[in-house]
């Protein structure tokens, strides 16, 4: 039996991890929920679950929600801007699955690990932010840190049972988004609405526009230095428009392994919180004569500047990975305002990296300092615009 | 420093086997050769490679591969039909690599396994007639039987690192051969000179002719049940014309796993002449963006019905396997001498199988005694067409 802590249980990685959960009931248990908002699904899942803590960010919510929940007397509200972090230090848990949006969630990360828990990471800035910090803490014992990406549960997949010594380099798919085959001008006409249908994944708005601009493909590149120790030279990104091919990695004898799977996130959600098991009631296995066909072409890296703006940051390494990220993070809240076009979030990410003065990352606070700093210089940027 | 006996060396296998030693000469030293012709060929290597023992069938050759190496003292020469299965058994070899074509290979299989060595198995035959033999001499130290065909030299590598009781099934994959989308009427007008041009992999004359009646697809199913311990309801065949995929394995949970890489021998040839450990010295690795697109079909089981026939044959079990496999030899001869048309080689081995009275297969006799038979019944019914 593993116990679970959910943070972010509302949001579309959330829910489907409750699903996995639900599917899983003799051997998940969930013993702790965060949620910043969507108050009614929470009591629902709360009613469903009884999780004995449940956290939320402001205190009037959680006021609300000791209310709906007056019948059930053994679950404890608690409240706060740190409260995901508390619950995530405090539960017993084994395993916290860190499902939160954005920066926000690197605390939380830290207090899993910190704790000595398991961390089932969909927070992907994360290691975008705070990359070293986090494997600092997981040095010696890399188990204790599983991806719930897609892209990155097929790598750890294609790895199993292989020396690291035998790896060339690890290949990221990327779907292209919703704007594969657009040219250049064309993107700066894409309109919000457009740019949040996802051809092959339903994920929620924040990743849907970061996949618009392939900036997620580019979070995925620093994910995979963090998580498999491997330098920029080895990642490469190629483009599969069916997101069916996960991951690949290729090794220096010429061989290539390959994840394949339906575009699902329950597998890999399913493939972190039980790691290292496979669990049985999985998603339906893909029949090759069916999908008939499975396509690559290479990334147009002009058009989708925010993969190479990616690897610089990572390359750069210090504070500018967490200055890309908070650059991105305000300038994409401004395109779905309708306030900027889609092609201006990687070239105010860009301009924003261009004047950062980076510090070492010493601690959290060093971070949090450059994060600031950028959120501010990228709201002027745009304002100015 | 690996030590090997490369039977069959003048072959596809064995010349390419001979090619990865080459290039890997701080590795693997070749102390033995056995081939059945090819008296320059054979030469050329005994003077590159200078084993210490080399095997031919008959003593006349053997009488002139000793004037011609006269020059090299250190070089002894053995002959007889049983030289290759003494060369494999009393050699100080640590692996011996059989690419010998047809049931022949089965004696020398034997006498590497019974003798404690390692073998890197490409001479499919030995399992399809003595899987039961083979597997009883590798109990509880399986990693001592390599397999060198691409199919299950893929699905070994899908294998590594995951847990038996996750796996679903394996998925061996079929070029389709030269015939693929043909009609059953029209399969029957092919010549032998349209079905040796394989469109895919260069191979010896006999495998090609198999693959040209995906007999060897089947042949492989077989091998796959020895090698992976599987019930032949979870090997699965599809068709991939551009073998690149070469094996895929479906996991309980929904993943797939495959081996993606050039269609070039040398790779599984290396991977079980230096296994566990992958070779630097390898194919170069595909760029997928180049190859574009991998598709995948159903199995034509109609026009192609020796891929069930293999099946049958497998479940069958006791001599069946060995009697389809005597057959499809016999047939396969007289097919490449215009006797009869494509479609009658599996058609004959059902015939043949069919008028079979099976025994339990308790030691070589048995075989070599079914294995006997059906060769003078397909010859007889060959006459009588």
């Amino acid at each position: 039996m593993r116990r679970l802590v959910i943070l972010g249980s509302t949001g579309s990685i959330g829910t489907q991890a409750l699903d996995v959960v639900r599917r899983n009931s003799d051997r998940l248990e969930v013993v702790g929920l965060a949620a910043a908002q969507s108050h009614e699904l929470l009591v629902g899942q709360i009613r469903e679950f009884l999780p004995p803590v449940v956290a939320v960010t402001d205190e009037r919510a959680a006021e609300e929600l000791r209310q709906a929940l007056s019948g059930l007397r053994r679950v404890e509200v608690i409240a706060g801007a740190d409260a995901a972090e508390r619950l995530a230090r405090d539960s017993d848990a084994d395993m916290v699955v860190n499902a939160m949006v954005g920066a926000v969630g690197l605390g939380p990360t830290l207090a899993t690990l910190q704790s000595g828990k398991m961390l089932a990471l969909a927070n992907k800035e994360s290691l975008i932010v705070g990359g070293e910090l986090v494997m600092d803490l997981v040095k010696g014992e890399p188990e204790r840190l599983v991806p719930v990406d897609s892209e990155h549960a097929a790598l750890a997949q294609c790895l199993r049972g292989e020396r690291r010594e035998d790896l060339r380099r690890v290949i990221i798919t990327a779907s292209g988004g919703p704007f594969r085959g657009w040219k250049r001008e064309e993107l700066a006409r894409a309109s919000a609405k457009e740019a949040l249908v996802h051809p092959t994944w339903k994920m929620g708005p924040k990743i849907t526009i970061d996949s618009a601009t392939l900036m997620n493909k580019g979070f995925e590149v620093i994910e995979a230095h963090y998580l498999f120790g491997l330098d920029y030279e080895r990642i490469s990104v190629i483009v599969h428009p069916e997101s069916l091919v996960h991951g690949i990695v290729e090794f220096l004898d010429g061989s290539l392994i390959a994840q394949v799977a339906a575009s699902d996130m329950r597998l890999p959600i399913q493939l972190a919180l039980a790691f290292p098991d496979r669990l049985r009631t999985g998603i339906r296995a893909l029949d090759l004569t069916q999908v008939g066909s499975l396509t690559f072409e290479a990334l147009d890296r002009e058009t989708f500047p925010a993969v190479d703006l990616a690897y610089r940051a990572g390359r750069l390494g210090a504070t500018f990975p967490a200055v890309m990220n908070a650059a991105n993070e305000v300038a994409v809240v401004s395109f779905l305002d309708g306030r900027i076009p889609l092609t201006a979030i990687p070239e105010i990410a860009a301009r924003v990296m261009e004047e950062h003065e980076p510090a070492k990352v010493v601690s959290l606070v060093t971070l949090e300092r450059a994060d600031a700093w950028a959120r501010g210089r990228t709201a002027e940027l745009i304002e100015s615009r």
